[in-house]
């Protein structure tokens, strides 16, 4: 079986079964340098939701929106990597505790079999049992793209949801706060203490009044000022202004570009990247596809990162 | 205050705060004959969810679409009964249990109160917790508008979603099987044993082929012979031919007409109804307000069939 | 120049300049026989407006929707009678007054010049502007499908708006309410006395529940024994179910369905049909085109009842 | 690998990759009994296009809306047959011949390899290629849901397209028309011949009128007297009621219901339907998905029928 | 009763009755400091209409959007201030000029009490109205967001609509032109006198080439030095581009975006602000709700000005 | 008949029939100094279609989006031309060969007529049989707005197609590279030798990162360096980013913005500009109508460069 997507040249695009940007579907993470997937959770969701259809309308819209060469580099990652769909993460819908080990379990198969992970979800409370997954051994940095902090101690009496996930990852040890940004912060506030955890810990929170103080350069060194070690990106698309992304929970006016996004997942490059998500896409919500398409071209911005770091590991596949 | 809404033929219905048929908003129950409500609760979905904003979308649309005057009996329900809409039932999103606890506290209070409920959902599990707080001391029947059963044990390890509903309320002695009815089931079926638990149970079971060989008229038979004492009306809008509902989480075609269910719900006169609900109104899914505007319309059928009783009984409010 | 629609055997109907049913553009009704016209007036509208832009969605939709030739009789309108779209009638969005006035003199003009008026509205208030053009003389029999009588005393102290059209009709001797007949009224009502005055006048009144005790035959019988002599017909699209016009500004479930409307429409061959119009279409309430649909195809069968008519007193066009 | 779909009871429907009804994706059709698959194809369309986007939009609405279990036999067709979803047929978007071709050998290996095909288009031009790979030994009798006769000579001079699609296959052999039958043909006419070459061909042609004349019982009394021998059904959503399907090229109001087209699919058990398709779901047209929900259901009950056959013919499946 | 929304931390924003920002539902202006309010009239639009929606399109997306602590200063204004939503000001749709009477009449009520009025429009003609309220003793400065500079003298020969507005309100003494200001005009120009009133009479306008040539920073500077004294905020969101607001009766392409729009708004601080209004919300026409998102977040932004003013003057409320 | 659009601020937009910037509609070119088109033709699209209801959209919306005046200049370009719309060129769906030689022959009757074409696709396969008829004698400089190259040398086998236009136009001698130049190019590539054509022929290719270096004015004075001689203008609407255009095939993320492009348009003022198109809009996929408005703005943009360059060749139209 072809490791690569068909070549749109010669296949059209809405033809054949879907799948994340055209790779093939694989059955298991073995033998695989990345692995995408999807996180069909939102049952921690707080506002609106319908995310739990984010896996599929995000891998809908790959087909035609990506293309196989990248255009920084004009290389294609999909032939200097071993690339698959491996599938959606069990995560029952009617169990929040039993659906994040599920979650973690699905990522510890991906880890142990030497794969890094590229998910879609999903509310944002999937990044606590991926970084369960993945940060348990030492804690990762945390690059994390967001109008919001996510990181309450708790809503309605509840702990566990999309809106204190990294409190609880900065709790079990599994995000070093010290090398942690968040970027894009903004929006009317649930409360006067929306800030203190994440400034508390020592991550350095980037409000979107000093993103457009800073510049997209300025977050840049920022971002690499921060994120040492290995880091994992977990990409809200709430982030984004909220014209860009109708389709999400919780959209918030005055945000970046997806330009702006663009350029900020490109500079990752030479970061040890070890995985990522994009989260939030509720496809219900947003009558176009736009939000899909703007959260596969950020997946596929950070798989060319996760790549890029793979070609400098290992030179290319074999 | 004005106990009925302000004449359509002096305010624009375009004008003025939402509230369920434009009663009056209440604090509490007291004092009311029947209470309207909502319950925004969607935790319990197996399919496509979204209809915890189905309470708000009703109300909105309810303000256009229902005028004061039943066109039956040229009554109007607002003046021979003391109504008023007190709002949502508190039901934590995060937590199935705790919400079914809320919401039955909920509806005790109304329950105790004196007056009888009419409530909007949410998904299909939230008519459990509504009638632990109805029939508690004595089983109601159950006139059941669907095309799903809802009597299954359980999804995904789990025993209380919207697929459980009435196994459980049978199993609690909520509801009398004996006494009760189900209304236009049909579609592709999980399993083969879809059936068995509400045909074992003795309830009625009307499948969609069985309607259309009966006629409204003979299934409204079949509903008055069955459905003695009193009894609860659960109207889960998928019951409905898809196109009228696309708003719902798991529509299905070949169902029935909103012009078949008024006739259906207006038959229900001179029984005992004591409650009733109008469920699964998933308003991000409908590009119109067209769910909305039916399920807006069923409640108002159920409550003059409520408003008839209560005149049966009290005579015209004071 | 052709008088008739380019065939679509050879010309795509996707291209070239939109007009009513593909007719060529007239600059006046002189040497016509029918004016297919518009009427983009929805100052008059108590509910939902938009109906303003009912004539341009209608006549676009016709392009793709209507053909040449009726299935019924296999002849075309279009080669027996002439026939084409003269424009849309000047009509002061901001003067209810002026632009019934407006109104009235194009449809005077379109009468002098010895045409029928066919017309696409706009909110119903433009039925009265058009019945005072061609029923000044000699009041006309009125077939009126609705689910509305439109027969209202006023709104908001104004007696002239799209709830009091054919009350002010009769009033001013426009309209003989002994040879009239409303078809498919329902829905909540504003008040008590909603059909007090169609009933008083003399007019039919088919409720809905009438209707469909009736049968489409019985109806269609009611309505030949009423409709002698000249008769005007006023189709508001929302006598039909709204799950078929969501495009309108109050859809009222529970209606009639196009299939139903075209067999009473058709049926009105070989009456004294003099004008019509089709009216309340609001396109941005309807996210497919299937209210602008709808109402082009009723257009098409009122057309060939009047075109009948044309042949029978006239025989073939020159 | 599993033959059938995974449980709903214990996966949710809305996780997982997409496939026809979540059955196995398979690499090629030996060893199926029946081979679902998809004709992204849509060159060959009059109107308004799209339906090359149809096989993706009913596989993904599948998932959701098509349960394993048949409702009236209570039996799953996917543990009696073997079945897999095999793919979409190449078929060059921009040379309607190559396609055409192409589509040809994509079944012809279908049949080849022994099972039966069921196709979901593309639009109605697809059914032709199919047939030549079916038929070209013996002719089939035809089975055909639509609201337009598809048998004209040519459009624009081109005689490949979906228009002309069953004059074709009459003229090649491919349809014998005696034993062939087209249900629901309506709408305004092309021209005055256009029933003429299916009546002189011999085909019974079933208009909108005789369907509601006859009723679908009479329907299927006809159905079953002509349609003697091996048949192909080719369903065109667009003989349905506009209302249901939005979303196709050319919507005709006045059409039947999807529950009489079920009740239609469903007497065609015990003939000898050898093949089937299901077309013209043009998905950006429908802002909700009931056209490709009307389409998947179906395409399940015409399943059903084939696996019937399958059974008869050789009791369950090993 | 609270003074304050709940909090939603916890009680989630999809429950509850709807009001401006989640305040309580006030009876009328005594006694506070801020009347959110709302004027559903749009008969005065010259183009798509439909405006009459808009009040309760906003308070809708509100309650979703809209959280209680404003993050430029971590405070939150209904601590500071007694703010409540008394409702929509009457005015009839079928009388223009009785309307604005209607709406002058409530806003004195307003003003009367001792309150600051932030308004929901409905189309632009209500700024008129309310100026009459505020300004009658003393003019006010204006600053006004638009891509329109609503001064023109009458269109179809009347002198009272959406493109009028502000030269009335100048003619009648109500708008200091010298202390006013216009920001963003651009678009094709319905004529070529259109920029000839505003410059004129005084008032600084900003077309939308001088906006991007000065910045938002040079833009506030302007703002600054010509709007002294009480000053009146009116907020077309058409001055936005038109990406971010669909839903208004005639967007313009190439505008400011959301983001400038908060800071300029932002920088009115310590400007007199004595009243506002949002206006031109026609939420049919923008099938996701971002045109009512970016409206709720100006009318925050606003909001927040007016209680900054208060909190200067008064201290904090009591 | 009145050579300019009826003036706004007499006559609604509306009202009255359909054409290009309410222009009067002609039946030929002749006498015409600037012909408005359609190019309903869309079978040379390799992704998602519908690009053949372009022309009807943009002319719809240009009714509402564009008045007389434009704001540059503060005038009329039809005062100062003679402008018409002259309708849709011919252009057979069912074969991409005839269908070219039939635009070649409608805009070769334009050219002869004396009159400059600027036209409104259609995919983008549509610019080389305009260019035949424009170019033949003297090949034109580009100036191509696009996210894509457009130069490949086939798909599918095909050598006619949306995405080989302009390595046709160039091997046909129609477009002289050395003075051309592609803006906005970006997303990912179909492979690796996505820009070899265009940088070998000698194009100059500004890809989507350029751009954003130079900025506007950096862009502006690449585009005056490079595009001496006679230039046709062919904008993609694709190139400005994805947001505000969604309703096209193959919408990419990351580009300009409406304003960049216009301020590039306007910049071209002073070039020798002989003809234009605005292509690849597709109706359905945008459930606003902001697509259509975009291209409607940038049409009028266009028709003010070519405007200006009658003025300074011929002076004022007589």
């Amino acid at each position: 079986m072809s490791r690569t997507p068909p070549s749109p040249l010669s296949t059209p695009r809405f033809a054949g079964h879907v799948s994340m940007f055209r790779v093939p579907i694989a059955p298991s993470p073995e033998g695989l340098d990345i692995a995408l997937c999807g996180i069909p959770f939102d049952s921690g969701t707080l506002g609106r939701n319908g995310s739990r259809l984010g896996p599929r309308a995000v891998r809908d819209v790959s087909m035609q929106a990506i293309r196989p060469v990248h255009p920084l580099n004009n290389q294609s990652p999909f032939e200097d990597c071993r690339i698959a769909d491996v599938g959606d993460a069990a995560s029952n819908p009617l169990d929040i505790m039993q659906a994040m080990d599920q979650i973690t379990a699905f990522f510890e198969a991906i880890h142990t079999a030497g794969a890094m992970p590229l998910a879609i979800g999903g509310d944002h409370l999937v990044s606590l049992p991926v970084l369960r997954a993945l940060a348990r051994v030492r804690p990762v940095g945390l690059i994390h793209f967001d109008s919001h902090t996510d990181t309450f101690e708790g809503f309605y009496g509840q702990r566990y949801n999309n809106g204190t996930t990294f409190r609880r990852a900065i709790e079990e040890g599994l995000v070093d706060p010290k090398r942690s940004i968040q970027i894009g912060i903004r929006g009317p506030r649930f409360g006067k203490e929306d800030l203190a955890f994440s400034l508390a810990s020592g991550m350095r929170v980037i409000t979107i009044d000093e993103f457009f103080d800073l510049g997209t350069a300025g977050v840049i060194a920022e971002i690499r000022r921060v994120a040492t070690g290995p880091c994992y990106v977990s990409f809200d698309v709430d982030g984004i202004d909220a014209v860009y992304v109708p389709g999400t929970g919780a959209p918030e006016i005055g945000g970046y570009t997806p330009r702006d996004a663009q350029v900020m997942i490109r500079s990752l490059k030479g970061l040890d990247i070890v995985g990522a998500d994009v989260v939030e896409i509720a496809p219900a919500l947003d009558p176009t596809d736009g939000t899909a398409r703007v959260a596969a071209n950020m997946a596929f911005e950070l798989l060319e990162v996760m790549v890029d770091r793979h070609r400098r590991r290992s030179g290319p596949a074999s």
